[in-house]
């Protein structure tokens, strides 16, 4: 449609923060699309298999689009996820599911902390870049039926409170610990927050917005952050 | 769109055996999708990975419009699944791949035996029913792209050949020995096709047609059968 890059974009490092942005983002509907259709294989009934394949395939729509955008752009979407690679393997051999549940809730907790951060980022960049994102953010009601399920299983199971309470909290460092290396990894994306007027205490406050939102979501659960 | 029941649907034997058709069917595209992501998941390169995930979703799109078809029929989608839960647990428990080689060969050739049966079942039932089929029976270019990647691995690897051709031969028997149990508990299933006009020998035509095509698919992938 577009045949003029949208303002901006000719200057290299907003560029190349643009690129890396889209491209994590990206990876991270393709992982998380197949994350939850693993975890889907050892869903207990065919109703929740069922769904959380429909999930699945919600992802890679969202991946698609994503992988579309930087086409647009006339980037290879390989190319601009490839980076992402080593931080989110290394946050999923950190962080495995011993249960279906526990990976609904990882999905939860892991996939809400990202779109806090990419929601944040969507601030500073531009109108065309942050269509594409919103519409990747939007969860198509997989947290509302993440929630239903980890509520019942609170209701059956006693022990799992305290379980799923301790798995969220170690997801939330990992995912924190992860960020912080892509951060001092990829500086185009460190500068396009800073650049974009945020200051040392502005990205203290982001942070502190992420875990408050965090904490939220665990309560949403019925869990303790 | 259409308000009366297709030609047929009346009788109930034949009403039942359009419903084990599509119940059997979209069960098969739904843990066609999560079996392809979960071995995506272990596929060795990003370009690998997300094509598998897109293959994946073009399975479960092909899963959902055998359930809006079941949906017109007044059918609940999970109930027309339900018998084949566990004979497709049973063939996957009996055939786990050791590889993501040994998944997308499961994959292609698991998948090749049973729409080659649903295929020969597609001339016994209504149009439209058909036509939901076909498209279900699209294979979305999958076959094409693992023959490549099957062909590459035993470009490098001396071993694969005698491995993935023992492999296919012991898919081919489970995938056989299971439609068997099916065909013996489905009985408006078996009456389709006897009723269909089949004799015996009609029948074991079917079977030898159904090996025959096994072993083309093998000669594509450059096994022996």
């Amino acid at each position: 449609m577009e045949t003029n890059p949208p303002e901006g974009l000719d200057d290299p490092a907003y560029r190349a923060a643009v690129v890396d942005l889209l491209g994590v983002l990206a990876y991270g509907e393709l992982t998380a699309c197949l994350r939850m259709a693993t975890d889907a294989d050892l869903a207990p009934s065919l109703r929740i298999k069922a769904q959380m394949a429909g999930f699945a395939s919600t992802e890679y729509r969202q991946y698609e689009l994503l992988v579309e955008r930087l086409d647009d752009l006339g980037i290879d979407a390989e190319v601009a996820m490839q980076p992402f690679v080593a931080p989110f393997s290394a946050f999923h051999d950190r962080t495995r599911p011993r249960s279906w549940v526990e990976g609904l809730v990882k999905a939860y907790v892991g996939d809400g902390i990202a779109k806090d951060f990419y929601r944040e980022m969507a601030s500073f960049v531009d109108q065309r870049t942050r269509d594409v994102m919103d519409h990747a953010l939007d969860d198509a009601g997989t947290g509302e039926f993440i929630v239903g399920v980890v509520r019942d299983t609170l209701k059956t199971d006693p022990t799992a409170k305290g379980r799923l309470s301790l798995w969220g909290r170690r997801l939330l460092g990992e995912a924190l610990s992860q960020g912080q290396s892509v951060a001092v990894e990829r500086d185009a994306l460190t500068a396009l927050l800073v650049g974009g007027g945020a200051d040392l205490t502005e990205i203290g406050e982001m942070f502190t917005r992420l875990t408050d939102r965090h904490t939220e979501r665990m309560a949403r659960l019925g869990l303790t952050a």
